[in-house]
């Protein structure tokens, strides 16, 4: 159901031929008159061009549709992207009887290709005409490249409903330039507290993926608020349903999180890092993606070997200013680094040695990493480092 | 030769059992009295016991004598790991007739495993016998781990001489927890001029290898000079022969990091990524190092992809702060990003695309970044990231 489950949502999806595959490669969503939405974006500094209209957008506070395309990324376009999104969502407002000033836009794709515009503006207002209460699997095909499966969650909360879909499948740094992730809700909420929201419960959430050193030019989290579910559907703060608001759209970003890691590319094995006892949270999150994205200890979770000097050696090398001292390393439950020391038993191929051989085997790699006393704690999300991903990423090229 | 070109130095080199392989794993290397040292140790907060012993003897400007193992780092081994090193230079200092002051010592294997001391300890005196002034290659073999060759050179300064050995195979990050560099000159020099030298001639060519995100525990580099060459051998800044004597040093230490690269695990291309126009010379080492570190550039490199939106995405993500207006980007003579744009033709399957294929396909592929009109460059070398390397790293255990 994805995006549609919530009340005050339609979406279609269709493929346009911006694909040289053919598959769906366009969407349209769109909310009932009054929906408000807030957004996170890509940290990195080269921005695709649809990232910076969206700011705009949602710096006015208004746009409560949105088109995306998969294909091309309209990234490294320079003036030529600025006025092909322009020109798109111009195209895409008209085909939805909207002002150009309701619309998002998003793209995902091969960065540098400018949008095939010659195949998609004609291909909207077709696409418009299909919009429906059950598009929504439709619009979770049309956004993903290298997926190998869509990726939508559903939740309830109290009164409300909230949907969500996402598309990503690199989870080193995200090959074709982009996770995106749309939830929506029939909640009413007023943009400023949809922003909360969002930065609440779903930023820590897709930030575990997308930490400023690997975002791509095009990351997106989109969120929509529609209050279709009726009479006494705002909710603020202090409100009843606030807390109840808030869980359930943590729940769909929880979901989307796993989806999206399960489905990294040529991944056998989710590596859960959690660091704890940093001086910041920033410290510990810098941590944790420095094991998270160690080559050694990746080659290292798809070999199911332990390994917990390379653990340690990422730990050292992150640039957080840490005690050797005071490191300890778990992997699953059997701690391997102590105080900053392997016990020598686990050279002895002893039942330490075996069990940790158990826990690296796990299709749900946990890594615990704890550097000192003080309150910074963090998670990262990573896979381990296959042939496959090689493969795919060796031989990709359009 | 290595290091045994210059005069004034004997070496060894055996096999004492601390590798189940039982290929050679033990070295001596002693200079004449009143041989001087310097060195450049790793950065990672988790150092080993022996790059700490190391520094602490550099201190007292002491150190003329150097016994290296390989097969165990002894880092993450606590305080046990200190006791051994000490353990070792005595013992090393009893076989070669000094005291322990005078002994240096490296480590480079498996991390968190304690130093097979039983098979060290009883081999020390019979290496020490065959100590040579032909025992360089010995020496050179005995350093290595998964290194396929002995990496050695040698260079002409004038009335002195300038030999080395390295060691080290990981680009990535090193794996076997280590880079450990040699050189040797048979001038004289202070300690604090050697210092300078190092700080001049190697730091910034081996830093290009082992910037401060991805040093290992053991990484170090060490430089004697004997000052047998004999009357008038004193070299100092400002003496005619300082210049003839760093260009011969860093002459050594360029062919050694060829050698380092050439041989990194599982590499089928070197990857030279050299950065201008940073606002400082440290903003461009971190570009420089995001684009060498990329897995999606890297495998991009192995498939012999151009792919100039992977190095655009990689250059943004660096986390230095740069404007994409600015950034240019060529793959040796081929200009693929101009003002942060690639040029539509390139996705047009035209001679630009096929020229920048060609570029990508070299043994040795040079990346050109521009970012801005500042006065900081650097250079980062890397390797593309191949079947090969995940099942060295994937099965290797010990």
């Amino acid at each position: 159901m994805s995006v549609t489950y919530p009340l005050g949502f339609r979406a279609a999806g269709m493929s346009a031929g911006l694909k040289p595959s053919g598959r769906p490669d366009l969407a349209l969503l769109i909310g009932d008159p009054g929906t408000t939405v807030a957004g996170l974006f890509t940290t990195n500094r080269v921005a695709a061009a649809p990232v910076r209209y969206c700011k705009e957008v949602l710096s006015t506070d208004r746009g409560r549709a949105l088109v995306v395309n998969s294909g091309q990324a309209n990234a490294a376009t320079g003036e030529r992207g600025e006025a092909d999104v322009r020109t798109t969502v111009a195209a895409a407002a008209e085909a939805l009887g909207l002002e150009p000033a309701d619309m998002l836009a998003c793209s995902t794709g091969v960065i540098g290709e400018p949008l095939h515009l010659d195949a998609m503006l004609p291909a909207l207002p077709p696409l418009a005409a299909t919009l429906s209460r059950d598009g929504g699997a439709d619009f979770a095909r049309a956004i993903m490249t290298t997926d190998t499966v869509e990726k939508q969650a559903t939740a309830d909360a109290a009164a409300f409903r909230v949907g969500g879909c996402a598309k990503g499948v690199g989870m080193i740094a995200p090959n074709l330039a982009t996770m995106l992730v749309f939830v929506t809700t029939d909640a009413a909420v007023s943009s400023g507290d949809l922003q909360r929201l969002a930065d609440e419960q779903l930023k820590p959430r897709f930030n575990a993926l997308t930490v400023d050193a690997c975002t791509s030019t095009n990351d997106t989290v989109l969120v929509f608020a529609s209050g279709a579910a009726g009479e006494g559907s705002q909710v603020a703060p202090g409100a009843a349903a606030w807390d109840a608001l808030g869980g359930a759209l943590g729940e769909v970003g929880e979901s989307l999180l796993s989806q999206l890691a399960a489905d990294a590319e040529g991944a056998n094995h989710v590596l859960l890092i959690d660091v704890e006892g940093a001086a910041t949270e920033h410290d510990a999150r810098v941590v944790a993606k420095a094991v998270a994205d160690s080559p050694l200890v990746k080659t290292a979770a798809f070999g199911g070997d332990p390994n917990p000097g390379r653990i340690l050696q990422a730990v050292g090398s992150s640039g957080v200013d840490v005690d050797p001292a005071n490191i300890d390393i778990s992997i699953g439950d059997v701690r391997l680094v102590e105080n900053g020391v392997i016990p020598p038993a686990y050279f002895g191929h002893d039942s330490l040695d075996m069990a940790a051989r158990v826990a690296m085997k796990e299709p749900e790699i946990r890594i615990y990493v704890s550097v000192g006393d003080g309150p910074g704690r963090s998670r990262a999300l990573g896979c381990d480092l296959s042939y496959e991903y090689v493969r795919i990423n060796g031989e990709y090229t359009t």
